[in-house]
């Protein structure tokens, strides 16, 4: 049907082109737009009836909202602001050019026009920056035969109607009902013998992430949106945490690999600024290197001797980044899915001490047989390795597993704790002990 | 009021101690006695309302559970399994040992022990595994006001009455109404006028990542599930989605760590099973930078002329394998979110060698500033290692963003072709390039 469509396009033929599309969502017709060429889209967009095109419209990518913008008319910005729920709007003003938003805001309401500065205001982790003022407001002394006739003349445009709120009459949040509970009881029943007064509630400038949190410690579907004087000013669905979950995902993984974290997909983002979010890390770690290297050198003259101690270099090098890197995501990711907590400092140590003993003697030993019988490198060459090997691992995986720790306790992110960064550290402490050992054993 | 709660539990005042968490929430109460001594656990439990008690166990832990199920009567057993939503008692028993689960399933009813057996067959990764059977369940002749009644009778058992599901006399799902439509409705509509019969559907087996897609791309809140014959046999409600969705980002970051990935909490897990995930990978890195230490040794006499040469070995792994990392993590998370797929080959190449450009000059000018000018290591060695870093970035650049896309194109998972195999890879590279430049330029 996609391929239908684009070939009735391609023939002009609209009216065809229209019946074929008609009976899909808003968001599949979204992503059928992508692939019309661009001198055709705002013709194929006007197509859309009025009611069906915000919402199609709040499904496009922030380039397709941007080209249907610039070529329709003011009447017809006005109508899409007017059917945009709040957040959405937000989303796609941030997005666009400054040439374009003033356009929009031109067309806007003054009242629009208002929110839309306070929100762009938040601060983009916050929970402001992803609330919808669009919600239902009761009042305390309503029957619930008022709530559902109240609702039923009002409740079109909000965003989830399954729970409202009641509130007094300076919009303080007093409590919430849920539409079960309304279906569920009696007509005459009055609201305020049925409200729930023991509200979760977040402020506008609370962390999204903590936000999150509690959707996932509560199984929370929506959330309402306090100021400092416990107003009620928007709400935040569930739909949107999903997105927040994402992105803070995203964050920490780009962290732990060394990157500067952007929400910008890969494919949109031109080279030079995904260049700017590598160099930094990279070139603070390639620096800290250079001081490994100079371990090295110190030891030049051992080296010199017994030049096969450098062919063990990479492999010790490797196996303790990677027994580091290990360490380090299991607690970066427990802390934060909230599993682990600094105060588990202790239990850390111990369970990464005890693991690194067995997952150490094991791979001393292979290492062990396999440069003894293969290699033919001579017992103390083997022993030096494996000891040195040991050692690497336990150093790496107490390392790996207490530097998150600390971050977090230090308000740091500990994110940034992760494989190279624990690779650079560990780097320099196996090769010291790797040529200590070397010059004892072998007397160098 | 924590501390005072335990207090009373510890003066064994067990009213007042009811008294003081009688109003919290389930979530909150289960959190609570994770701090109570075991041996007080199923007194404390006994001293909740009988409606909040099963609430309270959904939320505890599966140490917990085991502890309170071992010590109470048969009778309070199949209260609890009575009241127990479907999804959360296989949660439960999937985590007991197999004397708990027998004792289980012999108190519950013949119903539940034949639905609990066919869901333990779901796969763990399947929309089966993740569902429940708690729906509203209408009949197309309805009209709205029966509709309404028919849900307050039978409604307050169910976990999600705002969606509705229409089914045929064989349970066949024929269209999905929500408690919003109803509410908003007059009375006397018949349910086949407001039904919306475009209802998406998954199916028992298929992936739950792929149903948290659907979650993710169309803003749903819950799903149905159906088996072959189109019948409704479950729902899937977002917050399970959102478990999904953390278990999946966690497998994916615990892989890039050259982890086998486990669902259980670190602290949850003993020794040897830590070190069971992590042996397996780092045995297989251990062998495979062995052989980069092969090359090294290939080139001994180069190296035994031009000791210093060993000094920059250090700073050239860590830099190659920093640089792929980051191109192969931000494949694998676009990947992961649906923002690349393999088609997109050619794009991502010609994006890594852009940025390799960039990102290996900028290195190299600095690597170079530094040994002429600060290790004074004689202008051909600066010009080696910066050359050496130029290629060895845009390798490792190109190698980390090629692999996942190819891992995802041949149906492998693509989280595998993270740092540590790009690393060990791009060291045998870099180090061939490195030492076949070195004997070139300074005549070895």
């Amino acid at each position: 049907m996609k391929k239908k469509f684009l070939t009735l396009i391609g023939e002009e033929k609209y009216t065809e082109a229209r019946q074929e599309i008609i009976e899909f969502g808003a968001v599949d017709i979204a992503q059928l737009f992508e692939d019309v060429p661009q001198a055709k889209l705002v013709i194929v967009f006007r197509l859309l009836p009025k009611d069906l095109s915000s919402d199609v419209f709040t499904y496009m990518s922030s380039d397709l909202q941007r080209q249907v913008i610039e070529a329709i008319t003011d009447e017809e910005v006005i109508a899409i602001m007017r059917d945009l729920f709040m957040d959405d709007a937000i989303d796609f003003i941030e997005e666009m050019p400054s040439n374009v938003v003033k356009r929009v805001l031109k067309n806007a309401s003054e009242d629009t026009r208002i929110l839309v500065n306070q929100f762009l205001n938040y601060p983009t982790d916050s929970a402001g920056s992803i609330m919808t003022i669009e919600y239902v407001d009761l009042k305390k002394d309503m029957t619930v035969k008022q709530a559902l006739n109240y609702i039923k003349i009002n409740g079109y445009d909000k965003e989830t109607i399954n729970t409202c709120y009641v509130l007094s009459s300076s919009r303080v949040l007093e409590g919430v009902v849920s539409l079960r509970q309304l279906v569920l009881s009696d007509d005459e029943t009055a609201l305020k013998d049925i409200v729930n007064i023991e509200v979760d509630s977040v402020h506008t400038h609370d962390d999204r992430e903590e936000v999150a949190t509690l959707f996932k410690k509560y199984d929370y579907y929506v959330m309402p949106v306090v100021d400092n004087e416990n107003r009620l000013v928007g709400i935040i669905t569930v739909d949107d945490i999903i997105d927040v979950i994402d992105k803070e995902a995203t964050e920490d993984i780009h962290k732990m690999a060394a990157l500067q974290p952007t929400e910008k997909p890969y494919l949109k983002t031109n080279i030079w600024h995904l260049a700017k979010n590598r160099i930094p890390w990279l070139l603070v770690l390639m620096i800290s290197a250079a001081f490994t290297g100079g371990i090295i050198k110190r030891y030049e003259t051992a080296l010199q001797s017994v030049i096969l101690l450098a062919a063990f270099i990479p492999m010790l090098m490797d196996t303790g980044g990677n027994a580091g890197s290990q360490s380090s995501t299991l607690i970066i990711r427990g802390l934060a899915l909230g599993e682990i907590e600094p105060r588990h400092f202790l239990k850390v140590v111990s369970k990464e001490l005890g693991v690194s003993i067995i997952v150490g003697t094991m791979l001393a030993v292979v290492n062990f047989l396999k440069i003894y019988l293969i290699d033919k490198a001579g017992v103390l060459v083997a022993i030096t390795v494996s000891f040195t090997l040991v050692l690497t691992v336990t150093l790496s995986k107490v390392i790996g597993g207490v530097l998150p720790l600390l971050a977090k306790k230090f308000k740091m992110d500990p994110a940034i704790m992760a494989g190279p960064l624990i690779t650079t550290i560990v780097d320099a402490i196996s090769l010291i002990v790797y040529f200590a050992t070397a010059t004892w054993l072998l007397g160098l």
